[in-house]
């Protein structure tokens, strides 16, 4: 069963061994633990539905908590505070264009707000419920076939609410794989994907979701837009692009057509380690300005205390105190950085990509351990984001940032972000544990992705102060390193007040001309991407 | 001096030999040369400007005639039978940003319509002149300078008003390529590329202009639309793909960021044999599939009727005759097609894409006969466009179309826009010669470029329904067969009336109600990409 108010499945437990915990006590003081509501608890208080009635349409409070939030951690607060506030006043299981359709009509015919749920894992508040109106959550996962697949020109149609095991699954017994894997993956769909404008972690062989989505149906207000699916086309500007990071503001993305793989033979994930920060980042932007030939899949820089910090928590002590050891004797001491590099393919191409790779990095200074952390960091890839759920237990909160960067402004914006966030928590008093990968690489610059853990103050206005206050400066800092607000997680209401910073006025009144008009009664999603008008 | 009246310098000539000649009117009849209209008389036909005066406006006919059209065949008989139709009452060279403004505010203010001209080499009616109202074109190739160059982040920044070998100049110098190579490349822009959506030769490495266009400023009526160059970014809609294939619609595109990469040590260009069309189209597909670890700049198959005319063009003709001689040896004789494949990069690295390309070839039936016609192709990349101008001299016409489809689909499209543009002209009891090429390969599928020659009639109505015939005959072909109406010519006035097959009345009410925001009184460009509302 899916948690209700954390990550993923109940059955699922990442366990913190004791000297994770002293680890984290150093940082930032003992957590002190603290019961969460109960899921009966949260239900009782759900009202009445206002909704009409309708075939498609349940009403029961469990369903409509459940599709009350995302995974930000504001949402947690709020499902753990038992401080729900709005639900959907129902939800609906579409399980095709006719229902989609009909649905479109019914919320038109009441004013009926909706927000369209892939698998509920937006961490950026795309799916917070608007006050004061009738709400109705349409849950896409039952629109989750293989609908077509053509070998020859690599593409396959998917109903858009296909979850990402689901999705590579039907792929394989194809020998076809999308390569899409943003941590969510477990628990995101393909068509969140495309509206959120996500990134996988192995972006750098497959391409963003930009560069899989090929074409498709959206069912809006003014008619369904389908999108055939090109292999390039000059015909005007490109209605991909409108669809993509478009945040159910337009309508109903249905199906989908993504540039599929053949399966790669092999794939190997290795760990470089660099003395310092300077090394590491002068590997990666050699490694990334070579992406033409080097035919990496994965390349993810940590600076010095998410390295730290990772074989900290990694459990393994003695390993891991060898394993240090013997990187010191080879230079790599306090302050060292871990690059991780992936290879997919052929044997053949695996082998030659990693000796390639490999070279680059000696001849920065890196130091090759083998495949045996990337092998660790491959079986916990979708894995590791079940640690938020034990830091609460233990009294501690984990939210993260990221941005995009020019490489001569990686550096920077690292630093400056954390140090934001430090000193906006430092002025109340509490101490803010900070680290941060390089998670997606390009020719022209990286992804910045920073981690925060600090003390849960066991107070909801309290620990919802102490986010705002994160939030506000790790952002304000992005914005004003020139950083876009979101590389990978998209906008919805907790990066929606900084969009203008990068679209400019003239900008936002462009996009907010199109959302008009795909929904001059501002139904689909209001509130999220573009801040209500004046907002 | 640039000809007024077809492609290019005056004092280049693109001779064809003896047996060129005797190769045309074998397959189509001998040609009838007759008289074009002179410059001055056409000049003295120019009627008196509309506008108010403005101190960047000047009005002689001279540069107004030479602002009328670009280079598609009809925009060729309007200038050679000396039926110029309307002409732009002004011409206005913007040198800044602020001239830009300076116009913009003068076109509101007078209700004039703007027509921007890059290069003036659009094929499919961009740059036509609407009748019965007031028309300036500004000509934007005094905004040329490198302004900016990251080299850490391969970024640089010019005015959009650079032509190719300008742009490239200027970035040599520093030891950078954009590698943006469409054949207008002498005389188009930067500015011309994004508006269109352009592609160039060697995009296999380089990319489409979408992926070289990292950001830029567009002055508009409601403002300036700055889109800052982030390395990638999930912040809703990418704006840039609104600029991209904007054709003028929404107002100037006066600065571009583009991704630069470093000068290739070397580039080579062989030449394959296949004994058929469909050994060459599935080497062409395996290596297209292929593109992640190929390293290849450039994959352009001739199916076999273009092979043949290009032979038969080459001149040389005994050197031409001992290699089909040989060919015929190794199995390629009549039908055989023609493949070459291109790399880029450090010598290694070109040895090593060569080396398995041409590997994969022969796994198809390739016959490699090394890079002497590679040689001569790269030679005569931006020359065989000169080929119009002759063609012409000897009463020929020479168009083209182009599409891009699934590979699935690559040989029915190609054979039904042949077939259809043979039967549209016979119909008039004409023969056409037509013969086709693949320019641009992707995983998913292929551009297909037909090439069309026919005779000239010497009469302007006559050609112009010949034209017509073709044009309308091969465009439903495309469109028939879900092909785009166009891969990298645009849209314009030509492809216009053929957009809605392909983005749908939801999709073209989208685009119309962007334009409709940026441009609220319709005065850039009109009629092109869109047609004129209830058009």
């Amino acid at each position: 069963m899916r948690r209700w108010n954390g990550w993923g499945d109940e059955a699922v437990e990442h366990v913190l061994h004791e000297g994770a915990l002293a680890f984290l006590a150093g940082r930032l003081g003992a957590g002190t633990p603290f019961p969460d509501a109960t899921f009966e608890a949260v239900c009782a208080e759900v009202p009445a539905s206002r909704l009409p009635p309708h075939r498609l349409v349940v009403t029961d409070a469990a369903t409509r908590v459940r599709h009350a939030h995302g995974q930000s951690l504001p949402d947690w607060l709020r499902l753990r505070y038992g401080r729900v506030g709005p639900v959907p006043d129902g939800v609906a299981y579409p399980e095709g264009t006719g229902d989609v359709r009909e649905l479109l009509d019914y919320a038109r015919a009441y004013g009926i707000a909706l927000i369209i749920h892939g698998g509920g894992t937006s961490v950026a508040g795309h799916l917070s419920v608007p006050d004061g109106r009738a709400v109705l959550a349409v849950n896409m996962t039952r629109m989750r076939r293989l609908l077509a697949l053509d070998s020859t020109a690599q593409l396959a149609t998917f109903g858009a609410g296909v979850l990402g095991p689901d999705l590579e699954a039907q792929l394989r017994t194809h020998g076809y794989v999308l390569g899409h894997y943003p941590q969510s993956f477990e628990y995101s769909t393909l068509g969140g994907w495309i509206a959120t404008r996500s990134s996988g972690q192995q972006s750098l062989r497959y391409g963003r979701i930009e560069q899989l989505f090929a074409g498709g149906t959206v069912e809006t207000f003014g008619g369904t837009l389908r999108i055939p699916a090109f292999p390039a086309s000059a015909a005007g500007p490109d209605l991909r692009e409108l669809v993509l990071g478009s945040e159910g503001r337009i309508g109903v993305i249905t199906e989908a057509t993504v540039r599929v793989s053949p399966l790669p033979e092999r794939e190997a994930f290795h760990a470089v380690f660099f003395a310092d920060w300077e090394a590491a980042i002068g590997a990666a932007r050699t490694l990334a300005q070579a992406q033409r030939t080097t035919g990496l899949s994965l390349l993810r820089l940590s600076n010095a205390v998410e390295t730290e910090t990772m074989l900290a928590l990694a459990g393994h002590a003695r390993a891991v105190g060898l394993l240090q050891a013997w990187l010191r004797l080879r230079g790599c001491g306090t302050g060292k950085c871990m690059l991780l590099v992936g290879a997919s393919g052929s044997r053949a191409q695996v082998r030659h990509a990693l000796r390639q790779a490999l070279a680059a990095c000696r001849a920065h200074g890196g130091v090759h351990v083998g495949s045996r952390l990337g092998d660790k960091w491959r079986q916990g890839r979708f894995r590791n984001v079940y640690l938020r759920n034990t830091a609460w237990r233990h009294g501690y909160a984990i939210d993260t940032v990221e941005t995009a960067v020019g490489w001569g402004g990686v550096t920077d914006m690292m630093t400056a972000i954390e140090a934001a966030a430090r000193q906006a928590l430092g002025a109340a008093g509490e101490p803010l544990h900070a680290y941060t990968h390089l998670s997606h690489v390009y020719p022209q610059g990286a992804s910045v992705y920073t981690t925060f853990v600090w003390r849960l103050a066991g107070d909801f206005d309290a620990d919802m102060a102490r986010w705002r206050a994160v939030k506000d400066a790790a952002s304000g800092a992005i914005v004003d390193g020139g950083g876009t607000i979101s590389h990978q997680h998209g906008v919805g209401t907790d990066h929606a007040p900084w969009l203008a910073a990068e679209k400019g006025a003239a900008g936002i009144a462009a996009l907010r001309a199109v959302l008009t008009h795909f929904d001059p009664q501002g139904l689909c999603n209001p509130g999220k991407l573009l801040m209500e008008e004046g907002g």
